[in-house]
């Protein structure tokens, strides 16, 4: 095993990952722009370019019952401990050409680089056929199948036009009886990923460790005052729901400031009746709260929720709140991201650990084996847009850093 | 001329006129609701209700080519000098019953108060065809055409139906070339309206001596940011623009707070691209701002916006605004509101001055004669609903009023 590639091979093979991400982008249900959601006919483009590239890298290819592409490139001894490497192939709508392929394509790039030579270790690149959540209003179809938990329930869920999941597996040629067949057993998971935020660009760093995935809370909060004439009404008798709603996201806002790695985000406001010339009666907002250690979120939530109590009060309004989302943190593995760590070091950049503020597929995953996962820098954090690209000097660190990683996955 | 009326007697006459506005209230669009848009068809059937009241009372009855229901009670002399006496006979949609009507029908029942007893002054009773603006998007068509400025440009107004306001004219049976016959000098005009506010109940006072119609100035200010990940992009390095607008109308509401008299409302705010966890790109804030002095308005408009622009800058923000109304404040009539302040207390209650925070038709009568209006007590200070409603007692002080501000205006 190299410890290491020369920046000019790398550097190309970056070039060529970025090149073979925007072809992979073509392959879209919308012309003109990225969109492609679970099992949609242009998926089967996806899998026939990355299966080529697979094949030809020396893995043996295919598809499991919930439409994940996989790759398998065997050990030296033919029975050695497995690793994982994935990322997912579907999209947002008017998407990117980085946001999942990335880490699929720079897997292959990985075994590419190996050249044909064996490692103790077997090396499945997994190509996840849903992440995002678009197609089902529910995310990570793909990952759930691999860890065993794709069950009835989500094989009934239905899209818009009313094909169930199952009935999607099945259009594609596939079998969701033997969904479960996709479930896998391995020595851990590496998932490579932009960054989607602007925290490495901030820094002016190529990568990022990822500690830990947040933990989310999201929440409807709603203030209710009186509806009334903004001509006749003084300010003395009013009971303005957005003026209350407003106070509170300032509240909002200094309770993240405070607290270091929260973020705390009210991106939904809807005034009612929303008239210029009417007092609000009634506002209701969106709360996402997010941090790395569950314990700081729910702490700051409940601060957060106790300021809008205060505030109705003080303003005579009424506000209640529904939890639309607990979810907890998900640590990555410590060892196997000790490991990263020593990685990124060995080839040559800096280590800088990070919360991931979204979710992803390591996050699944993490529920059956160690997971590690690594971001690659966002510029401009532009992200779920067709604006979102990657830097092919970053490319090619996450490529070195793979295999130093291989490397030392291979000694540990 | 009766100087007052007894308490029994008035009383009665209230309860009449609010059994007449309840009556009225039934000739409506929509069945269910009180809608009554201009020269609608259910305008007929209030017409011919309020007329037959006329000219039970003595009055000769005519409907200009305006749509104004006129009621003219001859003075003693037969060419007496002319008090109008009005309000208009529209509604918005789903209205309440008193709004408008309430001033008509108080003028008729002032007449049926003179029991046949002709005084110095001529006094004629208006019911403008319009007040509301609902069917044109552009009020005041009743008391433009009384004051002579329903021009071309008015009668080619079109409806959501393409039918324009001469259409209209001509539907109902009337000649929109003679529009400008409704033009009328007077002596003064006197509006009764209801409060549609929370003043009066709360300062527990039956009546209001209006003094001036505040000037408004309404806006739109939009903050623009940038749209980010909720999850992923640090506080630090937010742009967001729902942020800088919740914090600029905290700034409008002390504004407001600070200056006597001033009203200032945000009661429209959009966020986009307004999901949950996505950090808003752009907000688009509604701004209404009124007072009686017009400086004053403009004075606080202008630290407002400053507000804005300094939130703006300190965010990473850009903000611009466009303005949609300037209108200036209108004072009623010094002298004439001086009678009706005399009236009020020779009825027997308090004088309370006040500025109406709503625009209403004497505010358009104001540009050809001496004007004044008295506000009666709003319950709840509820408007433009259903549950809109007058205390009888309320509506005996106006009538007594009423009979007060003729005597002396005779005596003038």
């Amino acid at each position: 095993v190299p410890t290491g590639t020369s920046t000019e091979q790398s550097l190309a093979l970056a070039h060529e990952a970025i090149a073979r991400c925007r072809q992979i982008a073509a392959d879209t249900e919308e012309p003109g722009f990225t969109t492609r959601t679970f099992l949609s006919a242009p998926m089967r483009a996806v899998h026939e370019r990355l299966g080529a590239w697979m094949e030809h890298a020396g893995m043996k290819v295919s598809i499991d019952h919930a439409g994940n592409l996989r790759g398998r490139y065997p050990s030296s001894s033919g029975d050695g401990p497995r690793l994982l490497i994935g990322s997912h192939l579907d999209t947002v709508p008017h998407a990117g050409a980085f946001d999942g392929v990335l880490g699929v394509v720079l897997g292959v790039a990985l075994i590419e680089l190996l050249a044909g030579r064996r490692l103790k270790l077997e090396i499945e690149i997994v190509g996840f056929s849903e992440e995002e959540g678009v197609r089902f209003g529910v995310p990570f179809i793909g990952s759930r199948a691999l860890i065993g938990e794709a069950g009835a329930e989500l094989l009934a869920r239905r899209d818009v036009a009313g094909v169930s999941v199952a009935d999607a597996i099945t259009a594609f040629g596939l079998d969701p009886a033997r969904i479960g067949e996709a479930a896998q057993d391995a020595l851990g998971y590496l998932e490579f990923h932009i960054e989607q935020g602007p925290v490495l660009e901030d820094r002016n760093l190529p990568l990022g460790v990822v500690q830990a995935i947040a933990g989310q809370s999201r929440l409807d909060v709603v203030f209710e005052g009186k509806a009334n004439h903004a001509g006749t009404t003084p300010m003395a008798l009013r009971r303005d729901a957005l003026a209350g709603a407003a106070e509170w996201i300032g509240a909002v806002e200094r309770e993240a400031q405070a607290v270091s790695g929260l973020v705390a985000t009210v991106g939904r406001l809807d005034a009612s009746p929303g008239a210029g010339n009417v007092i609000a009666g009634s506002a209701r907002a969106s709360l996402d709260v997010r941090h790395a250690a569950d314990t700081a979120r729910c702490q700051s939530l409940a601060r957060i929720l106790e300021q809008a109590g205060e505030i109705a009060t003080r303003r005579f309004l009424n506000v209640s709140w529904e939890q639309r989302l607990d979810q907890p943190a998900v640590p990555m593995d410590p060892s196997m991201t000790l490991l990263l760590d020593h990685a990124v070091a060995q080839a040559g950049h800096p280590v800088h650990r990070m919360t991931s503020g979204a979710g992803h597929d390591a996050m699944i995953v993490a529920r059956r084996m160690p997971v590690a996962m690594l971001f690659v820098r966002s510029p401009g954090g532009i992200s779920h847009h067709p604006d979102e690209a990657v830097l092919a000097g970053d490319v090619a660190a996450a490529l070195e850093t793979g295999m130093c990683f291989l490397a030392n996955l291979e000694k540990a």
